[in-house]
């Protein structure tokens, strides 16, 4: 039995790792529909590769270029807003989510559908409208399953026993590029020193997310979703070789943890397996040859994102919301050279101290959030220059 | 509700670490029975201490005094193999197997009852007896739940998926204490010396096959008969730290694995859960305390008695059982000072090839494999002068 499967954002990262995945084991697939953000070459030709029946752009303007490209390929097509909604409806087993950002949280949201699965990167569903996210997909009956190493790491082991027997769980962090470094050397750190992820390599905001440790903090509000743990349940383990990427704690001591080589095709191909499991070109995990793995507690003094992060997670409501939209505008202001690297967290904590009273409770729908965020960004953007000027 | 829980062999390191289990939760078990082996008082104690039903002692000669231990307590009590199996018998939830050796194999074996659990600790009925074990619990509707750490880590860490993904599982050793000695220092090591577990507290015999990895050889046999794998399909992994128990690979590239601190009372505490874990008296693990977990290879070269299991375990028919047998008599004489530590594995080879033509299929019955195991132990000891000679 063929699985139709959707592609959001299927020119990024995500989607280019989805593609290997779906490619390697193809005769159990047909691709409903691919949806790309600006680049209309780039989403003709992932559309051909994989026969998709449908292609939509995000970006308005790039209609007539993907017609063109598409030309008799017999692949249905369209532009705008609409079109990628129309995309996220069509009939599918499952869609892969994987648009970044906020841009992710209206397709996303539209392809919550009874009986539908939802193998979900965007990280924006959980940590902008998680309750109404997970509330939305439980009214409907659609499977929320993770993409995000650390996540799906976290539901494969959850297998291993019953929720009500989970005492904790532990997501582990590469540390990223500032790992050693004193706090001296982190303050004076460039775009390019902290884009360098050790590990992954995905796109630029990540990796400067990622180097902030702000990325681990976001999967920790994501967790609290996906597995409704309290925040006083969740923790961060720096593990510089990224091979064990999340432990389940049980009530009697044993722990579960999921393990893997830095591959995103291996939580893809897994969030993609209905009954057997796929079988993505990836290499197997050989601990001998590795010989040692390392674990450190993550350093909140010199990664004050974290400690702001479960913070947010702590307090609820719309704070993580809030803190999501400023660490946007911070990222963004530190890789535009405007501000230094811990103007990021002194930039989100103060747009955070802001906005509380501003906005209380947690948003109830995807314009609730896409208001608080907007609002967030609104207040970080205007403290820019106070930020700035305090640096470094 | 209460579990009736019965313990086979209540006064050894199992049976103990099983009572402070029991105690930790004591309003979830009545205990139905406890067998020892030769300590009357020691088994009077248990058996007041969780205030079980019934008493037996293996030893005939003990039956007195553990009448006159037990008087006024209320608890029944008998003495010899037919009071051993008719606690086995005895109405139970769970059965503790925790009798070592070949003298647990027929209480074990007793034990085996419709829609009964078994928490297995004795290795000899999976080695010795193995496809004969499995399939009168199959057949029977008794389920078989391991107590040692590797098999129950690897038995949680299967929740995680179907078995028809698994690719592969991983054991780990903690490769005892002549992990990084050279062979000719191993060559002239003492008992005293092979004794010295780096990590467990166990019984002598086993730490002495612990040191050789025919522990570890013994359990890849108990693997292949308890989750079906092939021979190649199991390995090895040295790990000092013993954190780690078992790995299992998915087809997918996920791999699931099994931790804790090293606490027998861990997995015991699993194998007697039935819907809540329990929650028994352990450290947490704490990986940034710990700090580095290391993996290296198991060198066949150094110890040659785990290429010796592995080959019986590929061969399989009579192999493991002969292999078991004959390991016993050379662990003993080596305790006794009588042979040099690689005699061991000398004579398990010599007896394994001497046997190998009197013994191909895989015993159908205990009777079966007692006797199996008593030619090769004959044949064995008739070797002993021999191998002695031959030292180091």
């Amino acid at each position: 039995m063929r699985r139709r499967i959707t592609i959001l954002g299927a020119t990024g990262s995500i989607g280019r790792s989805t593609a290997d995945v779906v490619l390697a084991d193809a005769g159990r697939f047909e691709v409903a529909a691919v949806v790309g953000g600006r680049d209309a070459r780039a989403l003709a030709g992932v559309a051909r590769r994989l026969g998709a029946r449908f292609a939509a752009l995000a970006h308005d303007g790039g209609g007539a270029e993907l017609r063109s490209e598409l030309s008799g390929s017999g692949i249905a097509c369209g532009a705008g807003a609409g079109a990628v909604l129309e995309a996220a409806a069509r009939d599918a087993d499952v869609v892969v989510a994987g648009i970044s950002g906020t841009a992710g949280l209206a397709p996303t949201y539209a392809a919550l559908k009874p009986g539908r699965r939802i193998a979900l990167a965007n990280k924006e569903s959980l940590v902008c409208a998680g309750q109404a996210f997970m509330a939305n997909a439980r009214r409907l009956g659609a499977e929320i399953l993770p993409v995000d190493s650390e996540h799906n790491a976290l539901y494969q082991a959850l297998g291993a026993g019953r929720a009500e027997d989970v005492v904790s769980m532990t997501l582990t962090a590469s540390g990223g590029p500032f790992r050693t470094w004193p706090r001296e050397k982190i303050a004076a750190a460039t775009p390019a020193q902290a884009a360098a992820h050790p590990v992954w390599s995905m796109g630029s905001k990540i990796n400067i997310d990622s180097a902030s440790l702000m990325n681990k903090g976001l999967e920790l509000i994501e967790a609290h979703h996906l597995f409704g743990l309290r925040a006083d349940q969740l923790d961060v383990l720096v593990h510089p070789q990224s091979i064990v990427h999340g432990l389940v704690h049980w009530r009697d001591g044993s722990v579960t943890a999921g393990l893997g080589v830095p591959d995103m095709k291996i939580p893809i191909a897994h969030s993609l397996s209905f009954e057997a499991r796929l079988t993505p070109p990836v290499r197997a995990l050989d601990l001998a040859a590795i010989g040692s793995l390392t674990f450190e507690p993550a350093d909140e003094e010199r990664f004050p994102c974290l400690a702001l992060a479960k913070q947010a997670l702590q307090e609820g409501g719309a704070a993580p919301t809030i803190l999501n939209g400023a660490n946007e505008v911070a990222v963004e202001a530190f890789m535009a050279g405007r501000i230094g690297f811990f103007d990021i967290a002194r930039l989100v904590e103060a747009t955070c101290d802001a906005s509380a009273a501003r906005h209380r409770d947690a948003p109830a729908t995807v314009e609730d959030a896409l208001e608080i965020d907007r609002d967030a960004r609104r207040i970080a953007r205007a403290r820019l220059p106070q930020a700035a000027s305090a640096s470094p």
